[in-house]
């Protein structure tokens, strides 16, 4: 850990840098992953599932009985958990439900917004070394209430050709139509072009490596849309001297352990918390089992003191964490003052873990400082607002010598016609009346 | 105009094609455009002007005696319907302020959505035969709204050096806080990464030909978040037998005449009236002034009469236009069931044209299909929604264990432990009391 106190504003921007990520470098590739997929359907995904994932699979649909036997396989103590953490995630996202109103701009012109769900949508779950079956609940089950049809996953099998059990619990619970055995550039690409199995969908969403975050960016170029830009994940620690150390340097670790490249970081008013977090952090490691992976990104993880709580703010704000947590006296006002960050956790009592698992928020966020553009997924993620208008004769004779004159001046005279046509019409039946 | 009388099931993927456009191929060239003003600032893009729009500037920002000049310049009857079109765009976008709702998802367990404006944003208007002023309403009037602190626009300037005088006055009228002279690919540098002269935007908005295209790509995979993909623009009209052949030509000629690669589709459960368009469309052509434009665009354009109203539907549906004028006797009914579309104009009294320009709805739409999964701009474009959680101790004891669980069934053990170190000390603090 590096310990900064009271850094000048210019040294900010270094400060906060992230590590640089280049997927373009990977962009050839991957391209030539994607294209034989497009061009040669199923079989070249089970051809790079056999190269890539080692797995020789007969088939890529998992079937009913895989499921069965799944379900089986899952502890009614992990399944207990997943079912709350299913509702808590529904009853967040439901009421998130958009009405849209019908405004009259004008007297006789008429506009509104009405949600309409994506129809087929396309759910990425990495493999690797953690089942990510908490991804499958934070992006299905969103999916789900905002009504789309077709609700499609992806993941790559063990090596034994089979998908986790709770992967598949979860997916079932959550509303999942169709699970595929497929990982990496190769799964995004049957998701964005179609093959005999696994059909096309509109948005592909969900985390993976830099292989699934070019292969991602390279499909949404032209063909489908993706949730969000990806990066490493990330927490920040806002905290004052009232703070609990312990809970401070658990929020740490608990990013810390999610890849070598993770960032964890603490802003703090106070030398001492600094200190005493820096000693939790040292003593609470020792004891996890994924040590080393969080002492690897540990060794670029900052503890900064700041001159005062404006500039912890102020700082905040800069860096735009994808998690924030606010662990100080006046949380609720510090809160008000915060404009970039992705999700905020308040108090005490409210580790990153919650909103990770269980508390109802979605975990889907914008890393690498991309809080200052884009939302975390949520429901609006899985919708469209289509906007309606509806205009009737007073209103087109309000409205209408307006856009005739907007028209002309853009040089646009089809469109200034296709009013004038109307008034006309609109003239003759009223003479003849 | 092609007439196409009840085309098969099997046709309809190739009916519904949409020009390819590939603007990878431009990316080199873009690329090194945007690292030259990455690294040279203002110095390159008033080369750039030089070497693209023909024109040597001195400076790049717009001054306020060439505002007032500008002013000046504009007539009165333009100003009076720019300055309705934006009362209008405002009062339909500041009803798209969203509240979030406070959501306890368990006794303890408060979630809630705060929307917060992107600070920066910056604009694109492009030059070329037609100035855009409408377009800069539709971008900055919802900015202003959503409360974005820095609103910038790029517009490239005329061979005499000079901004045409609507886009300032819009510009004005908007609230948008300054504006450069400058184009293309430099333009959209420049906001991405800053200049000596154009601050750096976290979003990029607006319009252009396929190198702005391009560029807006290639800043987005990385850098700065943009509004959609871009595409050429597209019409559909859906009718019965009760249109007025003369408005569905008017209409389908306002959309032709935006450029060659323009889409204007008519299709309809009536012969009658495909046959009368048909007759329309060559009759109002002959009179315009941008003939030549339609008429390519023409070219391509379809006329498809349908068995009935659902095989219409299901064929809108699947093209999934941005623009979609339903003129049918009980065109409520059939809006009901659109699910792919960017803006929807009902009933034969409500033109495309009075979207484009005064109606209040906004005029930047997803084109090429991409309305099956994106949205038009609104005043989310220009917003984030940060999610905030807070927990009281009957809260972390309620889903704190559900969290422990899943945590350790995905091996990530501080995860957990940032649970556990919290539920040890509420005991620790009850076993005294």
């Amino acid at each position: 850990m590096i310990l900064i106190t009271n850094p000048d504003r210019t040294q900010w921007t270094e400060l906060l840098k992230r590590p640089v990520m280049n997927t373009e470098n990977l962009f050839d590739t991957v391209r030539g992953i994607i294209d034989c997929v497009k061009a040669e359907g199923d079989c070249a995904v089970l051809r790079y599932e056999e190269q890539f994932d080692k797995v020789a699979l007969g088939a890529l649909t998992v079937t009913e009985e895989e499921q069965k036997e799944a379900e089986a396989l899952v502890s009614e103590e992990l399944k207990k958990a997943i079912r709350l953490a299913k509702q808590n995630i529904e009853t967040f996202h439901a009421a998130q439900c958009f009405e849209g109103k019908r405004i009259e701009t004008q007297p006789g012109v008429t506009c509104w917004q009405k949600a309409v769900a994506i129809e087929k949508v396309g759910l990425y779950i990495p493999g690797g070394t953690a089942p990510l079956f908490s991804t499958v609940l934070m992006l299905a089950v969103p999916a789900k209430i905002a009504g789309c049809k077709e609700i499609v996953l992806c993941t790559p099998p063990g090596k034994d050709g089979k998908v986790h059990p709770a992967v598949l619990f979860a997916a079932k619970v959550a509303g999942v139509n169709r699970i595929f055995k497929a990982g990496g550039v190769q799964a995004i690409a049957a998701m964005a072009y179609g093959t005999e199995s696994i059909p096309k969908v509109y948005k592909i969403f969900g985390p993976g490596n830099q292989y699934v975050t070019a292969a991602k960016q390279l499909v949404s170029l032209r063909d489908v849309a993706i949730d969000m830009p990806a990066g490493p994940s990330e927490v920040e620690v806002l905290a004052d001297e009232t703070a609990n150390p312990a809970f401070v340097a658990a929020d740490l670790l608990s990013q810390a352990e999610h890849g070598v490249d993770s960032q964890a970081m603490l802003i703090t008013t106070s030398s001492a918390l600094q200190q005493a977090v820096k000693e939790e952090v040292e003593r609470q490691l020792a004891l996890l089992p994924r040590k080393e992976i969080a002492e690897k990104s540990l060794a670029n993880s900052k503890l900064i003191v700041v001159r005062d709580m404006d500039e912890a703010i102020e700082l905040t704000n800069s860096y735009a964490p994808e998690h924030l947590i606010i662990e100080t006296a006046e949380y609720m006002s510090v809160a008000e003052r915060i404009v970039n960050a992705g999700s905020v956790f308040l108090g005490s009592l409210t580790p990153e873990s919650a909103g990770d698992y269980a508390s109802g928020t979605n975990h889907t966020l914008p890393t690498n400082g991309y809080a200052k553009a884009y939302s975390g997924v949520s429901l609006d993620s899985f919708i469209r607002k289509i906007t309606f208008q509806e205009i009737k004769p007073e209103g087109i004779r309000t409205i209408g010598p307006a856009i005739e004159e907007m028209a002309a001046n853009e040089f646009l005279n089809a469109h200034k016609n296709a009013v004038t046509v109307r008034l006309a019409e609109l003239k003759l039946k009223n003479d003849i009346l």
